[in-house]
């Protein structure tokens, strides 16, 4: 495989390094083991977007006062099957956990439950918490607003974030099956990826300072936005979203929602939430997983398209990266390495292994 | 307006051919007014594709014995907040507002409720359950799988359904926000337009022969297939409907789907199920409204792009359009009143004014 271990870094080395900056910064052991977990699962998935390339960024929110390092979030009000949360502008990563968690076990006995989230931060990959269900043996769906950064049909300028959504299903112990999805028709990260590279993009993916469509990054983000994906379809859904994660848990609506990128010193008024379906109160687990793999094995076996020998399940790519860092290390690209060493740097933390 | 209501056809009248003709084929009354309100309302937003345009479909699916008019859906297990009905291949909207109707009356007490259905047929729109819920004060989600018609990323042929997703959230009186979509990139019905009038598509929105994107109609929907919209995530939303209405509910998945209308003697042993959150148990609804008409006012007074003089918000255009065809009848397009003629004339049943 030509693998050259002394490239990559350990998982535990990773998870190591996030601990130690976190807990500088004023965060709870257990805490900083909560969102270490986080964005080290996310790199495991090859979702470097969403992993520790953010630890930086976590940083300067949390140094200039936007993330409340020590603040623990509380439920406000809550019945049997749901719940709302209110983050006191902590990491978005303790309160989603928190949230998660109190989902997973009122789906003990009320086979579905909902739980809010507001005055959040930035909460990571939506798909990490969606998974946490799945080790339980339940469907979990995550949801959140962000600042408006997208714009909708009709208008100039940024108008609704594009609300991420990410849902996982029990399938097997080392393969959830999941996705993890912004509402906009690319992730702001390819965009940014083009950008660095000089290049156009390949679809009208932006809206221009007139409000249409458009392959040219020019200033962006400032002076253009994210369209959403297919039209008002990924208009409608990010609207969803902003619904249930904001307007039901009381969190800011719309441009009340704040950037932690260009605003790192305001809270985020941030809304999440977290839907789960404890299957086994509704059907044996065994079955419901034999028929997931009925309609695995379909798809598996369609005819190939001319080019592709393999078609993929959702979060099927992310599970078989994650199975290769645990056994080899994760092998980042070098503008995560880079991030990591200068915030190794910054606290005067030897980078561990893999990272120069 | 220069509005000639002789050309229009009035709700009542329609409702009551609906009514007619499905007691004619064997429903009971309160089965054909529950299918009626259903086709009709869809027909008033403007959605024709889904509306009474569907009812020699219909017909034909019953005579041939896919569709057993004079079934009853039943209970077959459930739990305070969720439930599953086998639908004994009834008309899907028989068994939709059933199910949407058992979980409105479970979200009174326990807050969050889910109903899914299996041995079921094609249901008509899935925002008509969605708003149901919005008659209620409560949060309505509507899904369903449908048999494949859509490609996924790698595959050549239809693997899965192009499986529709509506939600509806209450707003105004008049004006419920929903959302009623396909997963693909643009609903079946708009490239059957392009195909009549012999036009390439404005878009990649079909795979070819080999799996490959593709404008041109040629034979489809022999021989190619819907797009999933926005690739990965369009098919990863698809599967979790996929999973929803078919994995968890006992209905067929995937390719044991039948289509109603290429096999219309075999029952499509579709899923459906239906998500609801009664809000008034968690806030106080006025607050919520308050809240909702925060958020529409904000997106409603953005800046608007060049061209465009007015925002909407999802379902705004199919409420406004509602509203004047209860006011005036509803403006049918010629393709529509053909298929009714044509039905009114095989039932010797006088078509109603404004069909001629």
């Amino acid at each position: 495989m030509g693998l050259d271990s002394s490239k990559r870094v350990a998982v535990e080395d990773l998870t190591q390094l996030c601990v130690e900056v976190f807990t500088r910064v004023g965060m709870s052991p257990a805490d900083a083991r909560t969102v270490a977990a986080g964005l080290v699962t996310t790199d495991t998935w090859g979702t470097f977007s969403h992993g520790t390339n953010l630890l930086p960024h976590y940083v300067t929110s949390i140094r200039a006062g936007g993330i409340d390092a020590g603040a623990q979030p509380e439920v406000v009000v809550e019945g049997p099957s749901w719940a709302i949360l209110d983050g006191h502008a902590a990491m978005g990563m303790v309160s989603g956990c928190r949230a998660m968690d109190l989902a997973i076990s009122k789906a003990r006995t009320t086979t579905l439950s909902w739980v809010g989230v507001c005055n959040s931060n930035h909460f990571g990959a939506a798909g990490y918490y969606a998974v946490l269900a799945t080790h339980h043996e339940m469907i979990g769906v995550a949801l959140s607003n962000v600042d408006p950064n997208m714009a909708v049909p009709g208008a100039r300028g940024s108008v609704i974030g594009n609300n991420p959504l990410a849902y996982a299903v029990p399938h097997r112990a080392d393969f959830p099956v999941f996705l993890d999805i912004a509402t906009s028709a690319v992730a702001a990260s390819k965009i940014m990826t083009s950008k660095s590279l000089g290049q156009d993009l390949p679809g009208d993916y932006l809206a221009d300072s007139e409000g249409l469509p458009t392959r040219k990054i020019g200033t962006w983000p400032v002076g253009s936005s994210l369209m959403p994906m297919a039209g008002h379809k990924g208009y409608g859904l990010a609207f969803l979203i902003e619904v249930l994660a904001a307007a039901l848990t009381g969190a800011g609506m719309l441009s009340t929602a704040r950037s932690w990128i260009l605003s790192p010193h305001e809270q985020g008024k941030l809304g999440h939430c977290f839907l789960v379906f404890n299957i086994g109160n509704m059907m044996p687990i065994e079955l419901f997983k034999q028929r997931m793999s009925e309609l695995g094995r379909e798809i598996h076996e369609a005819a190939k398209a001319r080019g592709s020998d393999r078609i993929y399940l959702p979060g099927e790519m992310e599970c078989e990266r994650r199975a290769e860092a645990l056994r080899n290390g994760i092998e980042f690209p070098e503008w995560v390495k880079a991030g990591l060493r200068g915030v190794a740097r910054n606290f005067q933390i030897a980078p561990c292994p893999g990272l120069e």
